[in-house]
């Protein structure tokens, strides 16, 4: 009986050390090929309005939060070239008026022939009681698309190390000196 | 016999139970110090041709592809300072006409008082059967040295949240107004 | 007494067992949820001086490094939109006459309407005997703030893909002409 025992005990342990081989490949194929997948969930996600004022009348400094530091080039009719840099508010919802939830600080440009489109790079700077920190964004605004996506290509504070995707739709335009974007911003890499 | 079976049986399982410490030690070691070696082959890698067609005569919009948007400033001789816009051809060889695999979007500046050398930050947008999605790239074009190292510092879409190396060599060059770069592009890190 | 001693080891091989399948589930929750602690040293960190010499009298190129290529905009007294590009001298130390530790190649501009504060993006070139490579950077300089953190977003050469932050100080101001920035890089993921 004593002995019968002792020769569970060895083929427990036997099976033990296969599951045991079985978990460390995994956990090493894990590390070796890929952090996340690409269809994980984001571990962070929030959704924000960016308000773009424009400076076109020079007395409305008070109700601006961009201006244009080059003009549109000859190439096309749709602005290519122009560039405009921004310290703009940032909202949970919608309304220009709510209570800033970051300030978008960066530039874009038009960059297209025959329609409009943009690039932009900017930072996402928030200092308020849920959140401080920055998150560091750039990409394509390909304006043509519906949704358009940008990397978040670092961040600092509350988003030390972050890295993801900034999910851009146009949710407003109001002639040239107003527009809105949702901008979805999922983090798949934060601390 | 049937004893010294049994002993073998433990014999064994501690040589296996010294390898799997072995293992997983190292398995350790590699999550927490790196993820991939510097060394190591990148996971993803293809060369790309960029042609730059500067607007120089306005009349000659449908051949151009970019645009000046700051003239050279007064450091030097080389247009320090000149910052040029562009949405530009990429093709799979040296060919201006082959099909395009993708456009690059933004935009770069001479930096050099006393030689030509760029600075580039831009979006390879990928719209093909192959690939849809972006990859950001970022950094210096030291114009002098026969290869220059630039960093991809994210992708969405088929280059989902991507790393990498994009390394330049000036492939030709026509005046000012045309220049072709061979990219080959080194993604270390993708999904 | 044999027989004991096989007990023992049977024993000892269980504990081991268990030791191992908790070192195992460690290693793998490290590599599922994150790959370093907010709170960790960076595994490389150095501080650097940045010396802005600014073009201001065209004939003064031999001591200058950077230059303005957009005029500041009527948004605000604070040269809201005034866009520079450098090619400035990195030093070990605060003084300018020091041997390049690096040159720091990209461009800023003003960015707010009611206070100087700053937005930059560039790469730090090394090429000395003890680094050779480039470090790619981008993020706000919110020059009100005593420090500011911005992303370094990617390496190359001896920084292969390396990640981190770059903590700006105000070290010195000369009016508009000098300024000088202590950056202190700490990069948290490197290879």
């Amino acid at each position: 009986m004593h002995l019968k025992m002792r020769d569970l005990a060895i083929k427990f342990s036997w099976i033990f050390i296969i599951l045991l081989i079985m978990l460390v490949s995994e956990s090493q194929s894990v590390s070796a090929t890929r952090k996340i997948s690409k269809y994980q969930k984001p571990r962070k996600q929030f959704v924000l309005y960016y308000h773009d004022n424009l400076l076109l009348d020079p007395d409305d400094v008070a109700n601006s939060t961009s201006a244009k530091v080059t003009s549109g080039t000859k190439l096309g009719n749709y602005e290519f070239g122009m560039v405009v840099v921004f310290n703009d508010p940032v909202t949970k919802d919608q309304s220009f008026q709510s209570p800033e939830a970051a300030t978008a600080q960066g530039f874009y440009f038009y960059n297209m022939k025959n329609d409009y489109s943009a690039w932009f790079a900017y930072t996402l700077v928030f200092n308020s009681s849920e959140y401080k920190g920055t998150l560091n964004i750039m990409g394509a605004d390909l304006m043509p698309e519906k949704t358009r996506d940008l990397s978040v290509v670092g961040g600092t504070g509350d988003f030390f190390m972050a890295r993801g995707i900034a999910t851009f739709t146009t949710d407003a335009v109001e002639g040239i000196k107003y527009f809105r974007l949702k901008m979805d911003i999922k983090l798949y890499e934060c601390y």
